[in-house]
């Protein structure tokens, strides 16, 4: 362990609430702009992705930039971190997206809370939230083998892609899923398709783990690599 | 040659099905959210090479990544590929492009498989094809000789480029055309166009390697190359 | 300190310039062009996140690439440059910015100096305005500790995303801000809602300057800072 | 000298060739699939900064990838390279240009050469090709110098920015002017306009040229630096 906890958590809780400040403010100003919703959903992707590259590369190495429930689960799973500091994460993400959400709708003038109504459900869109998150979590183990140093661009170029070709517009992190059903706008979701949304993201998250414990098993004899516990 | 076959055959087909998961289905959203066919194409330009840079990147240790026939056909003649070996490569592209057409399907609660009816025939287009698998495989081949590790970068942006400067939107894919022949959405192809554009893939690819092998014959031994004459 | 400061303080006029150019031409251009709004920010956007990235790896050398008189105010307060260096910074970086605007109103036939009569201001506006400069120099320093050869990229991709995020446009920068005084364009800002705005900026770079302060504190002595529980 | 020079010309004329392709096929497509000219503007914006980062790239091991008259100019002077090669270049460049918008009309179905009738002229129009040229020659020379292997990135991102804060939409380059003149599409315009913009641009090159020779005359005593002749 090199920093202490109490940073690892502002740091997630800081990530996480400019992520979400993100994908919701982006998503407002886009809305507000134009009429045609593929532009608007380009201009909540652009700044989503932009954002990511950002976030992940300066608060990595102060606490791994996870940001995501997801993630954290994973390498809870895979023993990179300890469940008591797991769980802390998660705690941090939730709030922190929370508090992304109040910082989106201070800019916009709107209410700092309110409840999304926009419905999110149905058989597509929790297959398209489970493929968002196996390939999100596929893309950061097999990243960390390939090339570690360009996890942050990875990520932010494949939510970029996973915004537009999964039906559910790619969440794929169940901090910001909760984030995001208080905002009553483009990028809202109605609380009640939250919990659907976060079982298809962990489902998602464990298979990727699950491929990547076969797949990527055994790689070129290299000096170092991560361990897969 | 470090890892197994199946884990190569594996990485092959997961790769391709996740770029025509992600072709057909950032076609689709796109498609679905306007109706200015620019901007469905960016929609589906942005994201395409989003995803190439990520696949890439990740997967290119495992199998190097080639996710494409035409690919696999020059580094097969370039003995970079044994025979065998290559054969079950492009089996396995087949097999994961028609399975990520079903994945943006089920995603979009379209019929899994369907027939497209879009023509996409012609001289224009059959020289667009030839052109578009040209310019990938001499990317490739001149971009492992210049920088390597900027492979992923370079397919990505290069079929970014040609999406839009070519009049066929550059399949330059026959595992990837064959895929979209399976979906009657934006990206589809009407199956009976399919061999056309494969004989031009192929005949761009091999120009590509004739073309390599004489320019960028003389490379290694000097230790710089700008001429400074 | 290797260079001197009149090439670095030309360095800074220049680079400004060059930045408020691209960041007025390409709101004139796409004004011009569109009726849609969303498609005239984007048009805005992707030209300053890019020329950001160009002008800070090539001008990093020679200046340190500030080109804001938020980011030296705060690298004066941390004693990276002298007081009497980073006021001539901060005149040389309004000069270069005024200059930017008459280049850009050159190029675009217009007359050479306005006064804007767009309207930025109320409280969203200005939490917006310290959000985006708490975001920016956070990003700076951040950076500079996580991976100091990224921070072109870095400070080009908040950008792109805050200018969507931001219910300002995310100006976070007042020698910029002063220059697009004197545009009555897109990008413009009405001179009356400068002070405001300039307040904001500097609020934020030393909220980020502080939390900065805090949260990155220890980093260095350690081998290696990812979390391994 | 490292490399012959018939492959150094041919690689000058296949990346001037396709450079070319993709500005003139880009503008085509663009322009046909939507009537906002901000969104053909971006069509054709994101193909020629992606495909530049690939071509300079790949061909610069090869020739150096001047790709530009101007540039190859401001090499000469800086006696980088010696004056017959430079001449050759030249040609080469013109050629290619011209093969370029063959093969963009032959893919488009359009004649295979055309005269333009877009009048590209006036004062504006003249600055703005200055200010492109300038700032694309100060990009590579200080770029050079700052870090030469981001050379294809800094001119991608820097002619990406240029296309939409110039009022000519950043021409830069007398081959591919020349080239652009036989093409009565999106990208074209009037021979009878090309050389006044052929003056602009290498009045611009040589600008920075000499700015640049001031202005980066001394850097840190490093132990290795490009000759400025």
């Amino acid at each position: 362990m090199t920093l202490d906890l109490p940073r690892r958590l502002v740091a997630e809780a800081l990530g996480t609430a400019m992520l979400v400040a993100a994908v919701i403010g982006s998503g407002i100003m886009a809305d507000r702009l134009t009429d045609d919703v593929a532009l608007a959903l380009l201009g909540n992707t652009i700044p989503t992705g932009a954002i990511l590259v950002v976030l992940i590369t300066i608060l990595g190495p102060v606490s791994g930039a996870h940001f995501n429930p997801a993630v954290t689960l994973v390498f809870g799973l895979r023993r990179e971190i300890e469940t008591k500091a797991a769980l802390a994460y998660v705690l941090a993400q939730i709030a922190g997206g929370i508090a992304g959400t109040l910082i989106a709708h201070a800019m916009f003038g709107l209410p700092l809370v309110e409840l999304s109504t926009t419905v999110r459900s149905g058989t597509g869109q929790w297959i398209a939230e489970l493929v968002a998150s196996f390939g999100l979590v596929f893309t950061i183990l097999a990243g960390l083998r390939a090339r570690p140093d360009s996890i942050p661009w990875l990520v932010g170029l494949y939510i970029t892609a996973a915004y537009w070709f999964t039906a559910s517009t790619s969440f794929a992190n169940p901090a910001v899923a909760v984030a995001r059903a208080f905002s009553n706008t483009f990028a809202g979701i109605r609380p009640l398709d939250v919990p659907a949304f976060i079982v298809a993201e962990l489902a998602g998250a464990l298979l990727a783990m699950a491929l990547a414990g076969w797949l990527l098993a055994e790689p070129k004899p290299l000096p170092q690599m991560r361990p897969t516990a």
